[in-house]
């Protein structure tokens, strides 16, 4: 007969060995996943090497696809900076937030205005269902101390309040393209701030990514007991560039690819810090952009590869983005060829979280996690693409109705106002290239029908952005 | 003391275990490897999942690509068919075998010309060395006997010999749109030839690729015991579009994705086969295209992704295309940025069979394995890019050069001689937006020097597009 002791010891081993100490508890991905949002600046739909960019190198992100899930109809709210974030923050179409303008298509230094505190963050639900949370990076959702993350559901924040080309210093009588091509810290007198003191002006931003990077890791480490919300919203590829000196003049794409390949190499150190703290299988991690390509800045600006035209517009280029989702065992790998948008995101990992959806308010995402878990594809059907307060364009399933277009490839185009609106079949011709309204008025109204529907149920509001000091 | 017939039983079994046995021999990748060429045709470089589609689904060839090497910057001998093809058998420009005209882009069915038996082609080297040869698919090198791939080193043949949208038939009347739209091969009386002889007309196009891909298959599984040459050139997705009925309206591309899920289904039995047969670690398999999509046929033309226009021209939507390399254990995964051309295959399986190259004329081809293999980067330095018989552009490292730019959005455009060359950095700059050349009159000199060196090593030869019997 064998001694207690034995079978205690036996015991012991089969607890150690099958997982069930506490640390193992966690990679159960039921039991309150974590979340990192990842969300780069201006990165276009096409440039990442997964998503076809020829020079430009992402192994991380590639690898981070295909241990997860590609989506490649994965939309922004906005087409810029401040409605799009206050879209993924809000999970609501930012006209309803106020978030959005004709007087100004984003928040500046001197905006008086903001993300009204009266709405409820993402970071917020996380809050409520017993996450830490963090931002990290640029916020851009109000520069006035009621305004910044930590009124938003943030226990801490480090990053720049607005984007890293405000605020410019020393640039009387200098060129655009001296200022932007060579670019140098002493042109922008851009704020770094913890929590809601600016603890560095001008920012250095030569090494900001590695910055956020290294915060985004040790949050990570520090709260991998306790379950955790990480928002890290690098400020780059947004115009003026700058990378590390770990990383200047590495990439075949000059200082653009630099600059991804900084962002991916956090993306790489992050996926390491997770493996190595036993959290890989229970955190989400999603990457994504918060609008498309900016185009006039040259070889500065990205691509949106077959899509088309760019930041601060409704095609295809300016609203959709890269979105990649990870987490293994739990995530499907694949290709998603469903309609997901930033909007969702509020939507799902509330979801996630256990965490039930404001019943006093619009929200305008879609619980994504059937198609994340390979268990059905209860995707998005519909999407409206804003330019300001206004309505430009809107999908429904396939198709994709313009009412109003207007290019970026040059400043300050003028817009068409559509009296025929512009019917184009995405999924046959993503490039929006031929106009196929005419064979088809039954999906012209079917969409200017739901188009009417979405706009019954906006309510005005206070336009946050219309207001600046002078 | 064991016996004797202990010991031979555990030596069998080691042999066994260990992979001594016969099929396991041919495993070792030095043992002349089996080559296998898959040749898409008018399929762009934005038209594969892993290159950043959309909507185009290619499983199969996106492994490939994780499991071996995805070339992004490999380029074709022609952006039309002929030249192209003349260029990837011979591994020498097309100028040089007559195989390219300024009086008819391609060969047509009552071309009298092919390509010369004085050539010495990719499957002539590997019969050298032993090696049994096949040619399944679209030829359009010659439809006459004496150029049929029986006269140029393949063993067998079986497929169309020119384009698929070649040889009309009850078509007077009928819209250019009827034909290619709602393609019926009522309207094509293009015929299959099993080795030299016409076995079927007009060929029943909606079975051609899953004939070809079977063919394929069955060409593997009959010569798994010797080294074998395989070059399968599908005829599509050229116009018009045809897909067997398994694969019809299953793709959300509509039937250009139809077409290109039946091809990547045929990858995907070759590399299963490969698998089954033990061949999988002594073969490599190249997917690659003739030449960039064919942009006048709307969706039922593909995209160049994020390069600017395509089949028919010399910016990179014509010239760049998908070039995917695979041999488990002997490739190293992952992206290669190095240049490389269809011009490449004739020199790079000639060094890996063992085969001297001919000494008797120029060869335009680099040994890309070292690249393939992890060894170096040997790559090719230059490229020219010939229209017909002219020189519209070339490439030295990062640098490309054109003299002469048309478009191929639109037909029968004009063309546009530049006196002052235009200067695009395709690695910073791959969709050829910024012309540098004022900021970098050297690298101009340069590429115009060695484009004169080239022409200098080019000697007249007859026309063999030129003459069509009426």
């Amino acid at each position: 007969m064998k001694s207690a002791n034995y079978y205690f010891l036996v015991f012991t081993l089969f607890l150690f060995n099958s997982g069930f100490s506490q640390n193992k508890i966690s990679e159960e991905p039921n039991n309150k996943p974590n979340i990192i949002i990842i969300f780069a600046d201006d990165l276009g739909y096409g440039d990442l090497s997964c998503y076809g960019h020829p020079t430009i190198m992402t192994p991380n992100l590639d690898r981070m696809a295909t241990e997860g899930q590609k989506w490649t109809n994965f939309y922004v709210a906005a087409s810029v900076c401040t409605p799009s974030r206050a879209g993924l923050m809000t999970g609501r179409y930012p006209i309803r937030s106020g978030m959005c303008s004709d007087k100004s298509r984003v928040l500046f230094p001197n905006s008086t205005g903001g993300l009204p505190t009266n709405e409820i963050t993402i970071a917020e639900q996380m809050k409520k269902a017993g996450y830490v949370t963090a931002a990290v990076g640029k916020w851009h959702l109000g520069y006035q101390k009621e305004y910044l993350p930590a009124s938003h559901g943030f226990d801490s924040y480090f990053g720049i309040p607005y984007s890293n080309d405000m605020d410019r210093a020393n640039a009387e009588g200098v060129s655009h393209k001296e200022i932007f091509w060579n670019a140098d810290i002493k042109y922008f007198n851009v704020p770094l701030i913890k929590n809601e003191t600016e603890i560095e002006r001008p920012a250095n931003q030569n090494t900001l990514t590695k910055r956020y990077n290294d915060a985004a890791v040790n949050f990570i480490k520090k709260n991998q007991k306790k379950p955790f919300f990480l928002y890290l919203a690098h400020n780059l590829p947004h115009v003026p560039l700058f990378a590390s000196k770990e990383f200047l003049g590495k990439s075949k794409r000059g200082l653009y690819g630099d600059v991804l390949m900084e962002i991916d190499d956090g993306v790489g150190k992050i996926l390491k810090t997770l493996k190595e703290t036993g959290l890989d299988k229970n955190t989400l991690v999603v990457f994504t952009s918060d609008n498309g390509p900016w185009l006039v800045y040259n070889d500065h600006g990205g691509s949106a590869g077959l899509l088309k035209d760019g930041k601060g517009t409704s095609w295809e280029g300016g609203m959709r983005v890269p979105g990649i989702f990870r987490m293994p065992g739990k995530i499907k790998p694949g290709t998603v060829t469903e309609i997901g948008s930033t909007l969702d995101l509020f939507t799902t990992v509330s979801k996630m979280a256990n965490i039930d959806l404001p019943q006093d308010r619009i929200t305008d995402g879609i619980d994504l996690s059937s198609i994340l878990y390979g268990t059905g594809n209860d995707g998005r059907e519909n999407l409206i693409y804003y330019r300001g307060q206004k309505i430009y364009a809107a999908r429904k399933g396939a198709y994709k109705l313009h009412f109003i277009t207007q290019t970026a490839y040059v400043k300050d185009t003028k817009k068409t106002f559509h009296k025929k609106p512009l019917l184009f079949n995405l999924e046959t011709d993503p490039e929006e290239r031929f106009n196929i309204a005419i064979e088809n008025p039954e999906k012209v109204k079917e969409i200017e029908k739901m188009v009417d529907e979405h706009k019954s149920g906006v309510k005005p509001v206070k336009d946050q952005l219309a207001e600046r000091i002078n």
